[in-house]
């Protein structure tokens, strides 16, 4: 992941960046774990942009936060977990506008500087007096780490994902941050995703708006785990401009801003399939040679996200007639005897026939007692130029004893 | 299933109607199981119809089938298991003619009359050595009933499926037969889905593929297990004419025979989600209110192919929350606050909120020990006149354990 004019190997979280500090604490809205998260910029300037989930089915925050992102500020966002508040109608509206109101209270600012976030159980209201004590608690509590932040978002997340990044840019150095929670794998009903950018680059609205929805078409849009897309999926990037470095401007700054943005997103996207109970393989599938992008994009999600495909990862089963079977049902031209197919560097399939010998290497190759490094699912179409690469992870017993279980 | 104007319960297979003889054996493609049926009529005049997968990737059977059915009109169908000639280039398609000449020598006929089905593992060559010394042994056992057939075809199912009908049609009575073998809830290597029906109605080739077209429309293409679509699906339809009746024509007439050939697909269709490990459950996935008929149907699908509603079903839970959020992500207008909810008669959903108690109740009705109907999800989008039902099935841990396990 290093790249040559970014590091991020920086470590760090929202916090890194200049002008954050970030809380995290146990409220009451679940039992035990901490369950609310303040995130709070000191700048008055700050400028902020959002992407949102595209399931018709919109949780109250999601609501919320649309409407308020068309001024692009925002100096806080207040986040619960343990509760979505999602398909709860007119009183979740009103929920989710008095979180912001706490913490703006709380934090003396106006209601519309600040954005709200919820993850956990769907259809059921939020209980608002954890949160009437909590957020003012939360507020006293800010501090320069976003390490208790980043524990508060969770779900059933079996580790806390952050990362940072530091960029020469404009004549100045600028920092990124982030925290994401991960997503569907264990708990359905708190399938979300949810990230947290910051940094400290002065940028004005209309470019972080950009840079994010680059970043996050490259990172969390190329990722999944069971093809589900929550009522709550969102991410957030909030710029201080702390940093003692201009005003970044101009399609080459951006650029690079972006870039190193994209990063940091792709190191907590990639966070995501690896966690959760049943996942033991990070995996790339990358489709080649497809007659467009969207080509590409559609047979690498077609074939990161079927079941057969996935169960046979999980079993160390170099399978590539559910490969073909899977890219034969993605909706995009194929063409069977042009198609090429590679695990790592070994060639399974070459113009559509098996390559000889070949499964019984790729099981070797899978089932290596040593292996830690993500699995490469190469296919070249060989019918034009298109090209994209789609994260996911092996899927296996845990994944449905789980959600059967979950009540 | 029973209908006023047609009877399902006619006890019989793909022999039922007259005109017809089977035979099902082992050959040897298999270890010990039957693996190949020959299902032939005696009428030199039989018509036929047929339907194939829509997966890009086809295997080799299929594409010979495709050209062949163009004359509409064949006498024999030769059926292997234990190896669905997929993904086998040339070869494959030399071997599927071969299986044509073995049967049609066997039989008297010329090749071009006999078409070609396979079902098994993808990406093997097909081993003919068995196959010449079998279809000639199984042409010389041909029988009046189609039970060994329907037995030969199978792969992983649990049961044979076999179905028949009678059906008073333009001044005369004639017999629709079937049988079929199911798919992709075990070994998906072997995933397809085949369907075999027979009649003994005089129909010409046109009538019969609308015919069919429509009742597969209407049953096959309603059903779910793993939202994954075979390199073999087929489903044939050969018409003898050896009914003593006059020959169907005329819209009422071909109207009343479809209705009937769509009663037989249907019951062999549903079948299919209830076959394999893993499935305890059949269920009826219900959109009503939909903007068009494609919304609806398309919205039925995704419920019918969310993992985490099938996992709930599994569990005897209820949770409408996974239910509105796949449906937020099937590309089909919906609002949540005009959105309802039913498990059965019990309203789960109101106005996109949940009805109080109902999720304490739905889990009595879905737990219940003696229950053995197929449990009912009806969704009301109350946006305007398209409906749709898709019928699927449950997923428990067994689906990922013989999917992880098999190689």
């Amino acid at each position: 992941m290093e790249r040559s004019d970014f590091s991020l190997s920086v470590p760090g979280d929202v916090c890194a960046p200049a002008g954050f500090r970030a809380a995290g604490l146990h409220c009451g809205i679940k039992k035990q774990k901490p369950d609310l998260a303040l995130l709070y910029s000191e700048e008055p300037t700050t400028t902020a942009a959002a992407v949102f989930t595209t399931n018709r089915v919109q949780a109250a925050p999601v609501r919320y936060c649309r409407e308020l992102m068309a001024g692009g500020r925002a100096r806080a966002i207040v986040v619960n977990s343990g509760n979505a508040n999602a398909c709860t109608g007119a009183q979740g509206m009103r929920d989710a506008r008095e979180m912001a109101s706490l913490a703006a209270g709380a934090l003396s600012l106006e209601p519309s500087e600040v954005l709200v976030a919820s993850t956990g159980i769907i259809g059921v209201p939020l209980r608002m007096e954890p949160l009437r004590e909590g957020i003012p608690r939360a507020a006293r509590e800010l501090e320069r780490t976003g390490d208790a932040a980043a524990e508060a978002i969770l779900t059933t997340d079996r580790f806390p994902k952050t990362a940072s990044a530091r960029v020469q840019v404009g004549g100045g150095t600028v920092t990124i941050g982030g925290m994401a929670k991960g997503a569907g794998m264990i708990h359905p009903k708190m399938a979300t995703t949810l990230g947290f950018l910051t940094t400290d680059a002065r940028i004005g609205a209309e470019g972080l708006q950009r840079a994010l929805r680059t970043a996050i078409d490259r990172s969390f849009n190329r990722i999944t785990v069971d093809g589900e897309t929550s009522t709550n999926d969102s991410v957030f990037l909030l710029a201080s401009g702390a940093a003692d470095a201009p005003a970044l401007e101009g399609e080459e700054a951006l650029g690079r801003f972006t870039e190193a943005l994209t990063g940091v997103a792709e190191r907590l996207a990639r966070m995501v399939p690896l966690d959760g109970e049943g996942a033991t393989r990070l995996v790339r599938v990358r489709v080649e040679g497809a007659r467009s992008a969207d080509e590409a994009r559609a047979g690498a999600y077609r074939v990161a996200n079927s079941l057969l495909v996935k169960t046979a990862l999980r079993g160390g089963d170099p399978n590539w007639g559910r490969v073909m079977a899977a890219l034969g049902d993605a909706g995009i031209e194929i063409e069977e005897e042009k198609t090429d197919i590679w695990i790592d560097d070994l060639p399974l399939v070459r113009n559509g026939l098996g390559v000889s010998g070949s499964v019984e290497k790729g099981r070797e190759l899978l089932q290596a007692e040593d292996r830690e490094e993500a699995v490469d699912l190469r296919i070249a179409l060989n019918l034009g130029t298109g090209e994209a690469s789609v994260w996911t992870c092996d899927l296996g017993e845990e994944y449905v004893r789980i959600n059967v279980a979950y009540n």
